[in-house]
C-alpha cells in the first residue's frame, strides 16, 4: 500500500465541517468520494484535525492508504477535476506507511479575521467576521500574549469536548491590522495563533473573548484570570465560524520521506 | 427634489449586470426596489456606466432624485439593511440637481485579475480568471503601453455596440503581479486601465488580446496593428467577466457641492 499525503484548501461555507457525518456533506465525504471515483477504492482519509462547519482551510493536510499505481504528479490534477470549485488539493507526495497527518502534526496555525469599521468587504464576506463598532486592538494584542506558553485551556474549550487533557502549548499569538480601506472605511484584523494542538472551539472562544476585551467589556488583564479559572463560563462567547481558517500545519520533514 | 449620490460595491456573480432588465435580477433593479421599500417612491437610478453580467464593482457611483427627507447620515445604513449581502452602499452625499453620475464622470478605472499558475485561489475564485499555463507578463506590460493616449478603439469594441464614436482616451494602463503563493504555486496578475470612457466589452477584449500575447500566440508588437485595423475580428476573444471589477470613478469635486 502507498501512503499519499496532500494539502487541501477549502471554503467551508457550504459544508458541515471536515469530518464525515450522516449528511455526507463534509469535506472528508467529498474527498473520499473523489478518490473512489478515481481509483475504485473505498479509502478513509485522515486529516491534521477536524474543522467545524463554516470554517475554512488554506492548507489542511490529509493522508490515505491506496494501492492505486497513479503517479504522484497526476493525483492533484485528477482529483481537482472531480472536486467542486470550493475544494482544491495540491502538493501530493508519498510518505512513510506509518505517517499519520493528525498524530504527527507538530504545530498548527489558525487565522481568524475580523472586519472592523463602517462597511463589510463583500468580496471577503465569507472569510471575515464583520464588527461595525471600533475595537481596541492594543488591548487585544496584549491579552493575546498571556496565552503564549503551556496552559490548561479548559476555559477556552467547548463543554462538548471529550479530550482527557486540556493542556496545550501556544508558541505564538499575534494580531495584525491591514490599512483602512478608503471606500469601505473599515479594516481587517488578523489574529494568528500557533500551537501544538487545539481543543474543540478553542480559537473561536479565544477570539470571542478578545472581541469583548476590544469592546471594553472586559479589562485586557482578564485573560490570565480566565485561564486560571479553568471554567468555560468565565470566557467569552464562541466567535462565528466564517472568520476562521486553518492556515498551516507543520511536520518533521523526516516523515515525508519514503 | 434632492439629488443623492452614493458609492456602490457589488459582487456581480449572481446578477445579470448593472442595468435594469426584464429579468429584474440586476443591480439597478435591486437598488431601486430597496429605495422604494425605504421611501415609498418609485425612483430611477443613474450609474457611472453599466457593467456586464458577472462583472463586479468596488466603487460604482450612482445618483437619484428623491423628495425623501431622510438625513444623509441615515441613507447607507437604512439601504444596507434592505440590500442582499453582495451589494453594499457607502458614502451618501447630496449633490447639485444637475449632477449626472454617467455624464459627469471624468475618469474610470477598471481592474482585471488573472490567477496564473498551478492552482486557483478558491477564496477569490469569483473575482479571478484562472489561467493554468505561464504568461509572459513583460510582453503583456509593453503591449499595454501602446493603448495609452487617444485612439479609435473599434477593434476592442463589441459588434453589438451602438455608440457613434469609438474614440476614447486611455490615461494609464499597467500590469502588476502579486508574489507567488507558496501553497497554490500561482500568483495574481492585476491589469488596471484608466480612461475617459470605455466601449462595450472594451476592457475584456483588451485582456483577451493581452492573454494571447502572454501565451506567445501574438507578438507583443501586435497591439498597434490591431488598433490601426479598427476591426473587431483583428483583436483577441472577450475575456471572461468574473475577473473584471469597476475599481474607481473620478469626478470634478465641484459637482459634489449642494
Amino acid at each position: 500500500m502507498r501512503n499519499i499525503c496532500m494539502n487541501v484548501s477549502y471554503d467551508g461555507t457550504a459544508y458541515h465541517g471536515f469530518q464525515t457525518q450522516p449528511s455526507n456533506n463534509t469535506i472528508q465525504d467529498i474527498l473520499e468520494r473523489a478518490v473512489r471515483s478515481l481509483t475504485g477504492e473505498t479509502i478513509k482519509i485522515t486529516s491534521s484535525g477536524r474543522t467545524d462547519a463554516g470554517v475554512h482551510a488554506r492548507c489542511q493536510v490529509i493522508n490515505f492508504l491506496t494501492s492505486s499505481p497513479i503517479p504522484l504528479v497526476r493525483w492533484c490534477l485528477a482529483l481537482n477535476t472531480l472536486l467542486p470549485a470550493d475544494i482544491v488539493v495540491s502538493g501530493a507526495r508519498q510518505v512513510d506507511e506509518g505517517f499519520h497527518s493528525r498524530r504527527h502534526a507538530l504545530r498548527k496555525t489558525y487565522r481568524y479575521t475580523i472586519r472592523c469599521g463602517k462597511h463589510p468587504d463583500l468580496f471577503r464576506r465569507r472569510q471575515e467576521f464583520y464588527h461595525p463598532t471600533p475595537l481596541d486592538t492594543e488591548a487585544m494584542k496584549s491579552s493575546l500574549l498571556c496565552l503564549i506558553g503551556e496552559h490548561d485551556f479548559t476555559s477556552f474549550c467547548s463543554l462538548r469536548s471529550t479530550k482527557i487533557s486540556n493542556v496545550r502549548t501556544i508558541y505564538t499569538a499575534s494580531l495584525a491590522c491591514e490599512p483602512m480601506d478608503p471606500v469601505l472605511h473599515s479594516y481587517a484584523i488578523h489574529i494568528c495563533v500557533t500551537g501544538n494542538g487545539f481543543l474543540y472551539n478553542m480559537v473561536r472562544i479565544i477570539v470571542g473573548t478578545l472581541i469583548q476585551i476590544g469592546e471594553g467589556k472586559r479589562p485586557s488583564t482578564s485573560m490570565l484570570d480566565i485561564l486560571d479559572a479553568r471554567e468555560r463560563a468565565k470566557a467569552g462567547p464562541t466567535a462565528m465560524p466564517q472568520g476562521l481558517t486553518l492556515w498551516e500545519v507543520l511536520y518533521n520533514n523526516d516523515q515525508f520521506t519514503s
